[in-house]
C-alpha cells in the first residue's frame, strides 16, 4: 500500500509492517481532538498567509464533514491509513482536492500526536475530576447522617478505639481530594501547546504558537520544539494520577468486601450491584467492590510499562512512544467507571449501624481512655497508665469480658494507683466525643470535617460547571 | 436483564454494574477452549451416569454448531451474557431446550474458567516456542554466512575486542534458547487439569476427573479443589516468560536502531520494513526495531499488574481474578507479532560487513592481545601487562593512530619489557581467531556453537511438529 | 585513588566517581564466592600450564588467609577498591606479592561477576527450597490434625460451602510446592558456568572451560561468551521466584490477619509472634502476617526495577548491569526470613476450630447440596434447581434463619418439585463429605491430598540432604 | 526483651520476630525528625497543661543531648529497639528518668511516623529541587556557548534536521525544569501536619494542633486523624517524581553512551569521570552514564513496590506501611547523587562539535528544506513537494552524495516544478536558522530559551536561599 511518505521507498510495506506498525486501531479514539487541532492549524495557516481565506473555508468545512461522519459511525478507518492524522488527512483530500495536500504544511505527525494526545489528555483530566467529586459529595452526604454511629476504629484490622461511621467516611473522602488537587496540578503543569513545533526544531513558515496556544484552550506554547515532541511527562503524570486513585479505591473496596461478608455484616450491597452464584444458589458476592480492588493492577500496570517505555530514550521523538497511549486510553477508562460505579454502589448500601455498635463493645475499645484516666485523674506517667491498663486487660480477658463490663471494685484491686470513678470513662460514646480536637472523631469535630469537604467539592464544581 | 443465578436477586442488576462486570467482550477469545471444555464434561457426564447417552449427543451437536457459528462469525456476543460460559450455556440451552440446562451439573463458572484460560495459555505456549525456534533458525542462517565477517565486539558501547557478527548473532540466539526452555519448564510444571473442582469443594456427583485430565490433555488433575480454582499461577507463569522474551527483543532492537543510524551503518534495513516521514523525505526510520524495543514495556506492565491484583487475596475464587486475562491476552498477541516481524526484519536487512571490518580498525581493538602477548611471550604479570598496555594505547591515541598503525620500534621504544615480534599479534584476524576456546570468538568455536544451536532448534522443531 | 585498570588514565577519579561508583558496599556479601571462583581459576591456570605449581600453591593459600580474615571479620572493605574482585585481588597481591598479579591472567571481571554472582543465586536457590519445603512440613502436619474440623468456605469472602481447615491448608501447600518447582527448574536452567568467557570473546590461553564447570559445581560450561557476560536471565528468574513466593505469602498472611480479627476469631497468634500498641494497651496486632502481605511490595520492585535496567541494553557488558545486585540481595534476603517467621508463626498460632464451626452455620452453606438433591433425587435440571434453592434462601433469609433450620415442611411447601428427605442433605458434615472426588473437601479427599504431599516434602527433603 | 507495649503479653517476642519487625536499622535515619516531632510534641503538652515548665525543660534538655549523641556516632542503636521512636523515648527516660514518660502522652506511634517521614520527605523535596536547578544551570551555561554549534538534529536516531547543541541541551533542561516544578506542587499538596492524630481517632487532650503544625513549619494540620495515620500519598508522591527525574536522566545518559562511542565521537568524557577495563587497557567506559541510566530501575521499583504495599489496605494504619520507607531512603539517595554526578559529568566533558558539524552533512538534512522551498517558492502542495523531495533523495543516494552536493542543474532535472534557486536553501545554517518561530532551532530563538530558563533557575534559586 503506497504510502504519504512513500517518495524515496523502492519496496512497499509488507502487511506485517503494516499491521504491527499502525495505531489507527487505538488512536482513532483521538479523532475529535486530530480535528480539533487540524481546524486550528488551517487558521493559523491563512493567518500567516500560507492559505487564502477561501482555501481555509474548503479546509474548515472539509474537516466539519469528517467529523460527522466519524460522530455518525460511517467513517470507515482502515489500517492501510496508519494513523487517525493520515485517515483524516487523506479523507480531505480525497473529499477537497488538491487543497487539502496544503494542510499538513508546516506540521509534522510528531508535534500533531503531541497536541492530540495533550488535548485529550487535560479534557480526561477534568472529567475525572468532576467523577471525584461526585463520589465526595455521595461520602459527605452519608457521612452527614452518621457522626453519631459508633463503630469499631481499627488499626491492624484489631479494634482499637470507638469512632463514629461518618467519621470513618470522611477518612475515605481525604484520600479523593487529594486526587482532585493532583490533577489540578498536573493540569496546570502540562497545559502547553506543542503545536508549531515541526518535527523536532520548528518551521520555517513563521508559524503563529501564540495563536494556535490560544485557539486551542492551552495557557501558551511550550518552551522548546524538541521537547515538545520527545516530552510524554503528562501522559506519565495521568497515570500516575489514575494509579492514585485506583490505589484509593482498591482501599475502600477492601473494606467493603470485609463488611459485606458474615463475620463483619456492617453493610449489604443492593441487589443491583452485586451478583450471584451459577452454583452457590444463596451467595451474594460483592463483584462491584473486588473488580475495584483488582482494577489497581492495570493501572499500575499502565504506569509502570510506559516509564519502562520511556526509559532511556534518546531525543528527540521515537517510534517507542507510539506506546504511550494504549495504557493511558485503557486507564482512563476504566477508572472513570470505576468511580462513577463506586458512587453507586455506595450509595445503594445498606449501613447496619446496629452491627457496628454491637461489635464496639468487643475489643476494650475504651482502653485507652483508662490509660488516659489514669494520666489526667491519677498522676500516673503515661508509660506506666500503658502498663497498668495492659494488665486490666489481660484480666478481662482471662474472664472472658469486656474490659467495660468489669465492676468497678475489680478494677481498682488490680493496681493500686488507679482512682475510684474510673468506670464512668468506659462508655463507648463518651470515650468517642472525648477526642474532640482538631482532626479528631468526636460528633462535632466530624461535622467540621464535613463542613470543609463540602465547602471544597462546592467550590470546584461551581468552577467545573462555571 | 434476569441471570442465571438470580434466583434470590429482588432487584436487576444496574445497567453500569453490567458494563463494569461483564468480561464477555474480552473472555469471547476463550471460546474454543470453552467449547471443548463443555464437551470433555459433558462426555464425563455421560460416563457417570448424570445424562444418557442421548443427552449427551444432544449437547455435543448443540455445542458443535455454537462452535460453527462463532467461526464463522455470525455469533452475537450479549453484554448481558456476562461472559463466554454463560454465553454458550444460554445459547444452547436456546438451541436444545430443557437437557441443556443439565450441562452445568457438577461444575461451577470457577472451575470453567480455570481450565479454559488455563487450556489458552498452554496452547499459546507451545506456539510461542515455535516462534522462537523460527526466529532462531533465522539468526543461524545468517550467523552461518558471518563467522569469518570481522566486527568491533562492545563493552559499555566502546569497542573492546574483534569479533564476527556470526558470533554475535548466537548471543542473541542463547537468550530466545533459554526462552525456549523456560516456557517448557512452565508447559510441564502448569499442565493439570482443574475441571471438577467445582466452586471451591469438589462436588457430590462422582467427577471423574482422571477422564477429564486425560480427554482435555493434560497430565493429571490438580491436587486441591480450592487450590485449583484460586491458583493464577500459570497466567503469571506466561506473562514472565513474556516478559523475558519482550526484554530479550528489546535489546536485540536497540542495537538494530544503533546499527541503522547513520553514525553506525552497521545495516540497512528493507524498505519493507522501515517506514517514511511525514515532513522529511529523507528519513528512512526504524519503527520496526523502536516498536519491539518499547513493546516491553506492555508486557512488564501486565505481569505487574496481575502481581498486584493476586497479592493479598484471601482463598479461594474472587472477582479481582477476572482482571488476570486482558493483560495476558494483550501480551501473548503483542509478543507473538513481535517474534514474527523480528524474524522478518532481520532476515531482510542488509548486512554492511565492509562498515563493520573498518570500524573494527578503530578503538585499539587489539590492545588486550599485546597484553596478553607480554604475559605469553615477555613473561610480564597480567596486571603489569595491562599498564605497559595502557602506556601504548595512551602513546597512539597522542599520535591519532590505532595501536595496530605503530611500527614495532615505536612499541618497543615505550617500556624495555616488550619484546620483538609484537606487531604481528595486533592483526584483528589472528585476534579474533586466537580466542578459540570453548565459548570464544573464534571462527572455528563460532561454528561449534551454530552447530550446537542447530541441534536444539531442529529437535525442538520436530518435537513441536511430531 | 589509583586504579589496577588506570594505565592510559591521566586525570584520578574524582572523589564522587568513586562514590557513585563502586559496588564494594553491597557486593561483599559475594566474597565466598568470589574467592571460590578465584581458586577455581588458578587450578585452571596451573593446568593449562599459565602458573606453575609452586605459585598456584601461593595463590591459594592467599586467598584462603583472605577467606578467613573477611569470615573473622577482620577484613577491611575501602571504597577505593571498587569491588569484590578488585579488593580481593589487591589483597592478594599486598600478601603475596608479584605472583599475585597473575592470578587475573585470562578472564576479566565481566565474566568473574557473572560467576560469582551466578553461584550466590543458585546456592540461595537450593537454600529457599528447603525453607519452603520445612512451611509445607508445617501445614501438613496442621492439617493432619484437621481433616474434620469444618469451618465456612469461601468464595468472594462470602460463605460457600462447607469445608474442613485442613483442605484449606492445603490449598496454602499447593502454592509452596509450585514455588519448589519453580525453584528447581530456574535451577536447572541457569547451571551453566559462565568463567573463562574472558571480557566477552573468550581468551587466547586456552582456558580449560569444562574444568572451571566442574570444579564450581555446574553441569557445563556456557555456550557462547558474549552471552555470558550480558545475560542476567538466572537473576530475573530467581527475582521471579521470589515474587511468587512472596505473593503466596501475602494471600495466607491476608488469611491470617482477617482470622486473627474480632470479626472471624479463627486463630489467636501466640504472643512471641504478636506486638502491642504504643499508645492502646488493649491491642495485640498481627504485625506478622501484615509485614508477610507487605513485603510482596519491595519484591515485586526488584523484579520490576531489574525488568527495567535490562530493557534495551545493548550487548554485551553495560555498566547498567550493576544495578542488577542489590535487589537480589535484598529479595533473597526477605522472602528467606518470610519463610522462616511464616512456619513460626503458623506452628504457634492457636486454632478456635469452635469458631469457624459456629460460623459454619452462617450462610446456608448447604444450599449447594439442595440444589444438587433436586439434580439427583428430584430429577431438576441443574439450573432449574438453582432457581428454586434461590427461592428457599430467599425465605429463609426473611425470615432470620439458615436453610438448615426450616422445617421440611416449610421447604417442601416452596416448590412442589421438592421430594421429601430433602432436611437431611443439609447437614454439614454430609455436607462436607459428600464431595468426595479426586481433589474434593470431604476428609478422605483431604487425607490422599496430605498424603501426596508428604511425599513430595519427603522425598525433595531427603534430596537435599542427601 | 520486654517492650514498652508488652503489658497484656504472656510470652516474650521470639527473636525471629525482633529481627523480621524492627525498622530500627532502617528508620534511625529518621532521628532527627524524630527529635524535631518530639520537641514540639512536648512544648505542646507544656502549653496545654499536661508538662510544667520544668518538666519540660528537662524534655527538651535530654532530647538534646540525644541528639548530640547521635550527631557524634556514638549513640548505640539496639535492634530490641524496634524503632527510632522507641529507642529515642527510652534513651530519654534512661537519661531524665520518670519524667520521660510522660512524653508519650496524647500521641501515638502512628502519628509520630507520619509526622517524622512526611517531614523527611518534604525537607529532601526541598533538597532536590536545588539539585535540579544546579543541573539546569550547568546546562544553560554550556547552552549558552554552543548556540550557533550545528549538529544533526535527530528523531528515530535518524538525521532529521540540522539544530544547534545549545538547542539540544535546552531540550534536556525543560525535563529538569518541570521536574521542580512538580516537586514544589507535591510539597504543597502535603504540607499538612498529621501530629496530634493519636492511633486514629484523635486524642481526649485537647491537643494543640495548630501550634504543632505551626512550630514544625507545616501550612496547617491534617483534616482527619484516620486519615492522617494511613495516608502515605506524600511517599508515594516523592517516589513518582524521583522516578520522573530518574527517567529524565536515564534519557540524559542514553545520549552521553551514544555520543560516547567510536561512531559518534561527539562527545568524551574527561578522565575523572571514566573508569578503565580490568582486561583491555585502551577501554575507556562511561561508566557515569551508564550507571545514570540503570538507576532508574531501582527508583521504578520502589515506586512500584509501595503501590503494591498500599493495594487493598484497609484503614487505618497497618503494619505493611513499615514498608514505605527503605524504598523511599533510597530512590532520594540513589536520585540525590545521581543529579550531583550528571552535573559533574557533563561539566567536565569534552564537546566535538567538529565531529557534530561533520556529521551533519550526512543524511540530506535540509530535505525538509527542499519542500518548504517547493512549497513556498514553487507553489506545490506539501505532500507533492515531500514525494518530489523523496525522489531528488533517493536520486543522491544512488549517486552516493549529499543532496546539498548535487548540482542545481541535476536537481531541476528530476522534477519540473522545481525553480532555480533550490541549491541556496539547503545549506546547513541557513536550515536551522530559517526555523525561527517560537520555540524553534534557530541561533536566536534559543537564546531566548536560555534567557527564559535561566530566568527560571535565578528565582527559583532566591527563593531556595533566601
Amino acid at each position: 500500500m503506497a504510502k504519504l511518505w512513500g517518495g524515496r521507498f523502492e519496496l512497499e510495506s509488507s502487511s506485517l509492517l503494516e499491521e504491527f506498525n499502525a495505531s489507527i486501531l487505538f488512536d482513532k479514539i483521538l479523532w475529535r481532538e486530530d480535528i480539533q487541532g487540524s481546524k486550528a492549524h488551517a487558521q493559523m495557516l491563512e493567518k500567516i498567509g500560507v492559505l487564502s481565506k477561501d482555501e481555509l473555508a474548503q479546509i474548515l468545512q472539509g474537516l466539519e464533514s469528517i467529523a460527522q461522519e466519524i460522530e455518525s459511525g460511517d467513517f470507515s478507518f482502515k489500517i492501510s491509513d496508519e494513523d487517525i492524522h493520515m485517515a483524516i488527512e487523506s479523507a480531505l483530500t480525497k473529499r477537497i482536492g488538491e487543497v487539502g495536500k496544503k494542510l499538513h504544511t508546516a506540521r509534522s505527525r510528531n508535534d500533531q500526536v503531541a497536541v492530540d494526545f495533550r488535548l485529550f489528555v487535560l479534557r480526561n483530566n477534568k472529567e475525572i475530576q468532576t467523577l471525584l467529586l461526585d463520589l465526595m459529595q455521595t461520602l459527605l452526604d452519608i457521612a452527614q447522617e452518621h457522626t453519631q454511629s459508633i463503630m469499631p476504629g481499627m488499626t491492624h484490622l484489631q479494634h482499637a478505639q470507638p469512632i463514629n461511621f461518618g467519621f470513618h467516611l470522611i477518612a475515605w473522602a481525604c484520600n479523593f481530594k487529594r486526587d482532585v488537587e493532583r490533577l489540578e496540578d498536573d493540569y496546570k503543569r502540562n497545559n502547553f501547546c506543542p503545536l508549531g513545533s515541526g518535527a523536532l526544531a520548528g518551521t520555517p513558515y513563521g508559524n503563529d504558537r501564540e495563536f494556535l496556544a490560544q485557539t486551542l484552550g492551552f495557557a501558551k506554547p511550550t518552551l522548546n520544539a524538541m521537547d515538545s515532541v520527545s516530552d510524554r511527562d503528562f501522559a506519565l503524570d495521568m497515570l500516575y494520577s489514575l494509579s492514585m486513585i485506583a490505589m484509593h479505591l482498591s482501599r475502600v473496596a477492601e473494606e467493603l468486601v470485609l463488611w459485606s461478608s458474615a463475620e463483619f455484616k456492617f453493610v449489604s450491597l443492593s441487589d443491583a450491584y452485586a451478583t450471584g452464584s451459577s452454583i452457590m444458589p444463596q451467595k451474594k458476592n460483592p463483584d462491584v467492590p473486588e473488580l475495584l480492588r483488582g482494577k489497581s493492577g492495570r493501572v499500575y500496570g499502565s504506569l509502570i510499562g510506559l516509564l519502562s517505555v520511556m526509559k532511556g530514550l534518546p531525543f528527540a521523538y521515537n517510534k517507542d512512544t507510539q506506546e504511550d497511549k494504549e495504557g493511558v486510553f485503557d486507564a482512563i477508562k476504566n477508572v472513570k467507571i470505576s468511580l462513577r460505579i463506586a458512587k453507586e454502589c455506595i450509595q445503594t448500601m445498606t449501613i447496619h449501624t446496629e452491627n457496628m455498635a454491637k461489635m464496639a463493645k468487643c475489643g476494650h475499645l475504651s482502653a485507652t481512655d483508662l490509660a488516659d484516666f489514669l494520666v489526667r485523674e491519677c498522676g500516673v506517667a503515661f508509660r506506666d497508665a500503658h502498663h497498668i491498663t495492659g494488665q486490666v486487660v489481660a484480666y478481662a480477658e482471662h474472664k472472658g469480658v469486656d474490659i467495660s463490663e468489669l465492676a468497678e471494685s475489680e478494677i481498682l484491686s488490680i493496681d493500686s494507683r488507679i482512682k475510684a470513678g474510673v468506670k464512668a470513662v468506659l462508655a463507648l460514646e463518651s470515650s468517642m466525643n472525648a477526642r474532640d480536637t482538631l482532626g479528631g472523631t468526636s460528633s462535632k469535630q466530624t461535622q467540621i470535617q464535613i463542613n470543609e469537604l463540602m465547602g471544597f467539592v462546592a467550590q470546584r464544581l461551581k468552577e467545573c460547571n462555571g
